[in-house]
């Protein structure tokens, strides 16, 4: 965020002279109260400055690196998650692999008849059932599955950086986005590390706070 | 990166008054050239100021935003590639599956009895020849890999952010880090969506300009 002339002189203002009104501001750069609002709103959403009501403008003393690094901080996953590839547990493994190649993704969510998430399965689990010497359209899928409750999963309203540290320190691609239902857990999306990647690109990219 | 009140200062001399002598901005603080030595060393180095000799300090108008953005930019894949993980081109793609397993990796480099890249393959590419019914300790990896030139590299000196481009563009998992040599292309490295992860952590979890 590149800020103008006006409002880089605002914040010296209420730097210096904080907690002050929109008023005071005003006064000192010969500037009528209803000029001001936008600069004051966007430095207030931006973050460098607070207002509290009665009292007046504080200058919250975070530079833009902070604020940058906040923001991302507060990236959910409800912004960022891709569509869920679900298949039922019945499922053949064969089928399983299918669905992987014609998705392109690098890991399933598995569920039963209730559309409730029971297990996962990735690529290396599927290449290890695919070298086992089984008849891969006999064997179902829930077999070769990592099941509940040994699943790591997401909810909208997670932080990205929390579920991106997930993905590092459990070693896995990707997780399930879920919903707590009565009938247990919905999937309704996934994150993967293409996610993060994509997050990642789009920050250096289009930098805004 | 955490200001000084009087780094702080300093900015604003420099900002109104710039161009602008140590000495002058010493004197309008009351300190000494020398006691500001390592402040003026710290806003030029993080980019705040820019030095010129003989004419003085000028403001750069970069925000704390601006210049971490600007850092990322210029991570290079040498500070964060993993080891290369390779495997001959005779081998069998069962030793490559193998291999895969044993290192945990989601990409394996393919090289000629010179040492040098001749292609690579990713999990998917494994899991399509696995379920193709054919003999996986009689069938060469070099059958089944992506060759050269259809291959996507980077090397030592390349930006990260421009290497994290190229995983989502051509939509793969990770591509090697390679060192031109009289022979072809020598693997160094790789760098992972997993990499491009824990940059991402790194830089939320520990920021500094």
């Amino acid at each position: 965020m590149e800020l103008s002339n006006r409002q880089e002189k605002i914040i010296e203002i209420v730097k210096h002279n904080g907690p002050i009104t929109g008023e005071h501001i005003a006064e000192r750069l010969n500037l009528t109260r209803a000029t001001l609002r936008p600069d004051l709103a966007i430095l207030t959403m931006a973050g460098f400055l607070d207002a509290r009501p009665r009292v007046g403008y504080f200058y919250t003393g975070k530079t833009g690196s902070e604020l940058l690094t906040e923001k991302i901080k507060k990236y959910k996953v409800q912004e960022y998650h891709s569509v869920p590839i679900v298949v039922q547990e019945s499922a053949s493994v064969y089928d399983a692999i299918s669905t992987m190649f014609l998705e392109d993704v690098g890991t399933l969510s598995i569920i039963d008849e209730n559309s409730c998430l029971t297990g996962v399965v990735s690529r290396k689990d599927l290449l290890r059932a695919a070298i086992g010497n089984q008849d891969l359209s006999a064997l179902p899928v829930h077999i070769i599955m990592t099941r509940m409750p040994n699943i790591t999963v997401c909810r909208k309203e997670d932080f990205i950086i929390d579920v991106a540290k997930q993905l590092i320190n459990k070693q896995i691609d990707g997780l399930p986005v879920v919903k707590d239902t009565p009938n247990g857990l919905e999937v309704i999306g996934r994150i993967t590390k293409t996610t993060i990647t994509k997050v990642f690109v789009e920050l250096i990219t289009d930098n805004q706070i």
